[in-house]
């Protein structure tokens, strides 16, 4: 194991530099892996334009503790971990060895409160403890927070899962972003004989069709949605849609606000999806797509995870068309070997290979997240030990 | 039965006047009532207020189209029926005859569509055909539409309840407003050990102590509310919310938005009410609502029914907070029965004289409308045959 | 349109025979089709062997009148409709006319009971008015009430819909036992963040690998199982189910109940599968299948639709397990449209053409009813019009 | 605290003996409680007449190991607790001291396997730890596992819940019992639109009307059910069902279940009930209890804890009426809190001193426990300090 681990730090919104920590030494409980794969999310985006507050009117309300190695979605093989880390890490009860591959849930909580007794299968704690790549500074604990990193530090109480053989790096650090696109499942269990939620043969529409996007549409497919409908400004991210199971795509930049509304109704016999998913991550295109649902149908809103202030909406229209809104922020981290198998067994039936556009190695990290805001773009990966 | 019918008429926004009508004669499965008592309900006072826009954004988006003889919280005794209207218009099936008291549901729907079909508990009907005392005009067809009249006219199609023995006139009119309040068995079918939506013990904030807000906190107290939360403008209604069951109430112009949601939270553990219903009827009050709610609460929207345009919503808030927000108009027609059985079951266990604050004549029923709307003023009811 | 009908009867258990009728004349808002095809399903089975009890314990319970027209899976061609069938037979609200290629759903319904009106979606009808195919003897009104024959002759109140260009006969006329299998959706209904019911990834174990038990692979896959485990007396069509999806097959001739049990176990990590669905028609594998099922696993009863009597069964383990068991008669007539679409947009993932092994003449519906009872056979064809 | 503790023992099937047992020195984590009283359960009495074996065809079947000190439904107050234990010992976050009165969930868990980690709301523990007065030996560990004793030892895992102030000792001790009626809530999860499981104003009929029975009532009750009817062999437990809240009782000596079965389908319409419980214990109350629902009622199977054989059941009429049957095996750990709120709340609305019809001192436990089996008792508790 090195002694010396570079690192991309985000020193502050629009300014990444590689700098150099020791390797901290392994701690009870906890685990070293050494970085295969990370991936560019949009939370990475808006952290680096600046948009820095998350959790607003929560208690974990917080305004980001620059410097920060960003990066969650990670795919990582461990490289030293003891008797205690490899007995408790593993959320499936797996025991964890050195050499082993595996993921992780950003997300830590406190396992003591209200919420994380009550309703344990999400990140809802009033105490959250820290998220990888995102939360954490790196001047606190044990530095290695992030994934656009050569290691990362798992500190005890964090979820790790084995990633499953015969799934790629790649596949394996989207599966978090995938986990995210479990939100339908969601939308299901609001389902039932009164054809509210997510049911079998259903329209669902997807606001903006980049990584989270594709996921949801991805995950759509597999869960048995009928006609799907994404949109987009970018017309080579509409091609991944189609390419992932979009019947329908729309550009935005193309179309007025009036003709997709008229299209989606066109596409639904007048009446308007059953599902629309907001994959976008700002608030001006949640009026919008609440125009696209049929009566009573459902809005999930997974995207707006940073806060980019309020929007103007007519309550009353929620009211006569019955609306049904479910914000969801994070995911549930439950869900992740799952997931995995599930990616696994359908791994031929999408082509993975599109979304993964580009592969940084660590010294690029910057051109790395400023690639994945650009709209020739789809999933930037960045491999930390890439030359 | 009388040849004339005299029947108060908003011929305008702000402007009631008494019309005589010839009394019709009786169609094919049609039936005729003598209106024993109406209530005025929070849309005809919008109505008058010249906020006539209803059904925004959907099929049915409708401007009124005056004169109108309003009035749809109704019971009646049946003095004309033909056989055809004996078998049919009952919806639980019971054979109608002359001197039946009766309620209806003021929406008749096409039947047909793919809503009336699928979900049609609901009256999401994408033909909607009207709704008594509220969209049709007094100058079409048989003319008498609403219930602030001597006599209504049941057209085919209609929703009939019979009223049980022993259900007073007052409480048989409110029926109505209890079945509006019945969606929180809508949210109970959302509930689960998820914690969502609404379960026994669950705290329920109501926002407007008016005769929804009443019918809100009388129907989650039936149904195994744990504390109940009020607020209201009126501390004469905040009285009578107490008297109904609410544990806490706050008047909102003696105290802060941000006062009222910290005593929510204090009340609460911290963390905030698992339920909260919009029972005001102004799009304002929304973003405040939503601030009460504790992460994956749920937000019950049946107040908006009329068009008073936008407000600044925050979508980050939305998502972070996990929050479910349910646009609920008019309500199920299939709970007619059962509502009135319940109330009468609990008829001692709620203070329901409270509720029914006026009663006026026919001739009064400007000042009824206009009585309404005052702080010291509950359910008013109009009583056609008063002197 | 031809004056004579061929028609196979069911004269009595065991005994088919071909009659001629006289073509009866169009009755008001009635259709005449010639059928095209016409599946065997196992109800013609249990009722040729002469298990002829059905619904007991309902109000619709019956033994069946015969001489029956057998043949509820049917698709055929409208050569006859007067406006009013036109305009109303159509579940979907298209107007129908000469030439249009159609299915039914066997099940006419009273639509004026409290289950007619309360729970629309399923045929729970208090005064159940007859099934095609099935319950209605060929002595009565316009005789052509079944599929194996030249005509049917379609009532008034029949729920007919429109086949997808493109859906080839035999799917369409399998139609019928798809929506059968759309009880997984049923499953979903329950399915929610407590892991009951069917979610994503789930384990489902199906009793049976003939025609229903197919049609509960594929639509387990459809909507997005994992590991689907199936049984049977025939490798043949056991073959059949590994082509359609499962993972794990079992020929229950060739391993005992406890081998079974523990291959199951094995597969779930020890647990259980998620979902058992029985397809085999038979009380005898219902004790068994309960033990296939993890704590708090769902049992779905869709096979046992004929009275064979009763079996022992220990109410203990149903309580200490946790069990749900979830009857399920007939199928919900609104999910016809979907499932024919979805069975077009998945056409090319199933090898539909193994599931249709034979199709014979209408002289030889004996033969096809007596080779839809041996193990080398899966759905049986008529086709009334084969020389 | 004393050094010598005296407790009643099941040295094995009817035989009960008072043993003193050394006071236990407290362990990390731990806590000792004085018992103020406890309940005498049904399970105690199957485990006094030789039913012993539970959870079969599980991982946790057992046959239970004497000398057993049984009571499982009890208030305590903390005689001695550690800092560990004060901090981690309550499940709703409360920190404990010496003076507080408290009561527990019997059952302890891993909380490592997979159905702690996923549906951790049950104790479906693979590696059921034990559970207080049932499944642990007093030759075992610190030997105090049971109610009836003067004093109770708890060990590390166990849940521990505050009494709120106000509750009397015999309405905290029946807390566990009231938890399981809360199998009603599942039943309201299972709700809908589609009116199956717990609906408002729903009928619901209890087999069986001793303790668990009458929880059932006052819990359906309190949830807004319509319709109680309840049933069983005593008019004594009968009297208390009705002053409870059940509107028709049956006396099952005095009618057949013909009989029972017609007069529930009078009551209800001649369709029969939404939901069933099963409050006997007893499987032959099975097939019966199955008669009484409605299509698509709902069963609810708390009652069978105890292996006491097989019944013969028509697995047809499962299928054919659409029945809805869920096995409940203990209870939701997180309800405590907000069960003991609602008893309180609704305090004057029951009669609960006719529930607790005896009281004895622990030399009597073998009184006691036969007293309990005897038609003319209802819940009988224990005073370990009474003399």
């Amino acid at each position: 194991m090195d002694t010396k681990v570079s690192a991309a730090v985000l020193a502050r919104p629009g300014h990444v530099e590689i700098r150099e920590f020791d390797m901290p030494p392994l701690g009870k409980g906890a685990a070293i892996c050494r970085v295969l794969m990370a991936g560019v999310c949009g939370t990475d985006k808006h952290s680096y334009r600046g948009e820095t507050v998350q959790y607003k009117g929560t208690e974990n309300e917080i305004d980001l503790p620059f410097p920060i190695i960003q990066g969650h979605e990670i795919v990582m093989e461990i490289v030293a971990i003891d008797e205690e880390g490899a007995r408790n890490l593993s959320y499936d009860g797996d025991y964890l060895k050195v050499g082993d591959r595996v993921t992780i849930c950003p997300d830590v909580v406190c396992g003591k409160c209200w919420y994380c007794k009550n309703i344990p299968s999400y990140p809802w704690c009033e105490h959250l403890q820290f998220s990888y790549g995102n939360m954490r500074s790196c001047n606190d604990g044990n530095h290695l927070y992030g994934g656009f990193s050569q290691y990362l530090y798992i500190e005890p109480g964090t979820r790790v899962y084995k990633v499953p053989d015969g799934l790629p790096n790649s596949m394996a650090c989207f599966t978090e972003v995938m986990c995210v696109a479990y939100t339908l499942e969601k939308a299901r269990e609001f389902s039932g004989f009164s054809l509210e939620g997510f049911n079998f043969g259903d329209t669902v529409a997807v606001q903006g069709s980049g990584p989270l996007g594709i996921a949801h549409i991805a995950m759509a497919r597999m869960m048995g949605a009928g006609k799907i409908i994404a949109t987009d400004i970018s017309d080579y991210k509409l091609e991944i849609a189609k390419a992932f199971g979009a019947d329908v795509v729309m550009n935005s930049e193309k179309t007025t606000p009036e003709e997709r509304i008229a299209r989606i109704k066109a596409e639904t016999h007048g009446r308007g999806a059953d599902i629309v998913v907001e994959c976008v991550g700002r608030p001006e295109v949640f009026p919008e797509g609440l125009k696209y649902l049929r009566k009573a149908g459902m809005y999930l809103e997974p995207g707006n995870f940073v806060d980019c202030g309020g929007v103007d909406v007519n309550v009353h229209e929620i009211c006569a068309n019955n609306l049904r809104i479910i914000g969801m922020t994070n995911h549930t981290h439950n869900c992740y070997h799952t997931v995995m198998e599930m990616m696994l067994r359908e791994k031929d039936r999408f082509p993975w290979d599109k979304l993964f556009s580009h592969v940084f190695p660590l010294a690029e990290a910057e051109k790395a997240i400023q690639t994945s805001m650009t709209k020739e773009s789809m999933k930037v990966l960045i491999d930390p030990w890439k030359q």
